[in-house]
């Protein structure tokens, strides 16, 4: 059982954001995501674009946000539980919750802050029928870690920039790369589209275009698809099929906690701390809904900190600490580290 | 008369990432500030210092934030009338405000924005009889232009950062600089005030502690003061006298706008638009208060976005444009600036 003071639902920036205000509160985070890797869509929808309404910043790349996120909150010693989705909630006799993710983690927290953006991120599957039964037995429709196809034979699907940057990735660690698309065309970043031809020039990418993937073979593990191309079909042997259709966002089993939802998003009460209709319950950034609300990265930040705040006084309803100027109150990280302004000097003069 | 869509009060901020969220809805804005440079207490009190919890950036020196926030608006083409203090206001007929400054300046706009984080920052004068009489005539508190006091003679009050910095910055640029202190230590990086001792020295800075200012002379316009140290009093002759003895914020003139005041603070609608009391003036940042209030600078971002949403409104009843992601619809600058995510190419692969 992992246990925390903060239980945070989403790795997205207002998630990442809320671990910097509670560790100045002196609470401790943890946070999940159905992502392998922090940063929500910011680090796998759109990490090379830039954002230009992050404040102060004219131009920062999606990644580079994270990023420097992620250098902000390590003083505070976050955890993660990545790759899984947080799937169900048990509310205690002592009003703290536990969370139990897919694969059953379970962490247990006074207070749970839901900063699930748009929703957990679930892939768009092909339409085959005994797909399911090859799921993680040579089927997989995020690359969680590069090195499971090392020296195997792999085909992608799709004509994005995750299946363009994916074949490029996966021709220096696979033996064998087939990348098949419906069409002659792929939509992508200029420079990976000319990579990709260049390397299939050089007969490190087998390109199948235009085609489909029709069938799926294996007896418990994957053993083989049926492309059709040009109205022909043949079978193509190998390790691991790829679909990289995109992701689209659901509120999952979130949907199901017992939170007032409303068009698709979490009713919060913003006149004082964005806590659901459950108390303990936060709902965070792009995943709540309030009178005037606008999804911006910018509003996650702020609406993060007053749920530190309310948190607070939640975890500790006898004490008393407002979140202070950290120029004059310095951070002091849970790993020993202090930041602080320089001090004034008190000096003679003669 | 100047004209614009939202008037702001105070150039914190605050008041500067208005001018950017306000133009990705095509609203031009006018600042309007006490001091002679935007930025407020970032810019005036600590411009060297660190902050530690600006969104995304594990450090950044004041100074630099509003120098970043000055780069972010500047496709937007902001006004400024610096140096001039919001005075009274007047509601139109149309519903629209005239700000007037205590110079006489008047403004124009259907919406007015206070983002006057801690007031109008009032210098803290020395207590003498006939101070007034010389204010603007060789007696300034504020230091607005530097030129003013080139090859004339100067006295500087004080013992703080600014005392000191200003003592080094001057002796290169006046005939002549005395620095007059209450106690021989003075309180400040150490960095100027070993620079202080140096040009002490080499006679660039006149020095005289512990010593005090106890009387003004002159006819219209000041021509000497009493100095008063160990005991003893004499006369200096100069041309300017400038006590540096900090600057302590008063709401001022605001207080009498006939808006709800609390704990000296304006009170707004948290629950949508951080709306006053006072249809089409709204107050954000430090300036306001409500339920919950946090005086943080990332508050006062999401505040000011807020408000700008609700001035379109207001400004455009009949119009309906909610802010988007900007990686995905760019930025259009009033200067005919154009920003936005690198395209992705459709190009086929065969």
């Amino acid at each position: 059982m992992i246990k925390t003071d903060i239980l945070i639902i989403g790795a997205g920036p207002t998630g990442l954001f809320s671990v910097f205000e509670a560790g100045l509160l002196k609470l401790k985070c943890h946070l999940i995501d159905a992502l392998p890797q922090p940063g929500g869509q910011c680090a796998e929808i759109y990490p090379k674009k830039p954002i230009y309404d992050i404040p102060a910043y004219p131009e920062v790349l999606a990644g580079d946000l994270v990023a420097n996120l992620m250098k902000q909150i390590e003083p505070f010693e976050p955890g993660f539980t990545l790759g899984e989705r947080a799937e169900t909630i048990e509310k205690q006799n002592d009003g703290s919750f536990i969370v139990t993710t897919n694969r059953g983690t379970k962490h247990h927290a006074p207070v749970v802050a839901i900063a699930g953006g748009l929703g957990s991120f679930e892939p768009r599957k092909p339409q085959l029928d005994n797909i399911t039964n090859f799921e993680d037995n040579g089927i997989e429709y995020i690359i969680r870690d590069p090195e499971l196809y090392r020296n195997k034979k792999v085909a992608i699907a799709g004509g994005g920039d995750s299946a363009l940057d994916w074949s490029i990735f996966l021709a220096d660690v696979a033996n064998e790369v087939t990348l098949i698309h419906r069409r002659n065309e792929f939509r992508g970043a200029l420079d990976s589209v000319e990579k990709v031809e260049s390397l299939k020039k050089t007969g490190k990418i087998n390109l199948i275009t235009p085609a489909e993937v029709t069938a799926l073979q294996g007896n418990g593990k994957l053993e083989s698809i049926t492309i059709k191309q040009e109205g022909e079909e043949f079978n193509l042997e190998l390790d691991h099929f790829i679909p990289l259709f995109g992701l689209s966002p659901k509120l999952g089993p979130i949907a199901n906690w017992g939170l007032e939802i409303e068009k698709n998003a979490i009713k919060v009460d913003n006149t004082l701390d964005y806590q659901t209709n459950i108390p303990g319950i936060y709902a965070i950034g792009d995943v709540n809904t309030y009178p005037g609300k606008l999804k911006l990265i910018l509003c996650g930040f702020h609406e993060a900190t007053l749920m530190c705040q309310s948190a607070y006084k939640r975890i500790f309803p006898d004490k008393k600490y407002v979140m202070k100027y950290t120029t004059v109150s310095g951070v002091d990280g849970f790993d020993g580290s202090r930041k602080e302004a320089e001090k004034a000097v008190v000096k003679s003069i003669k």
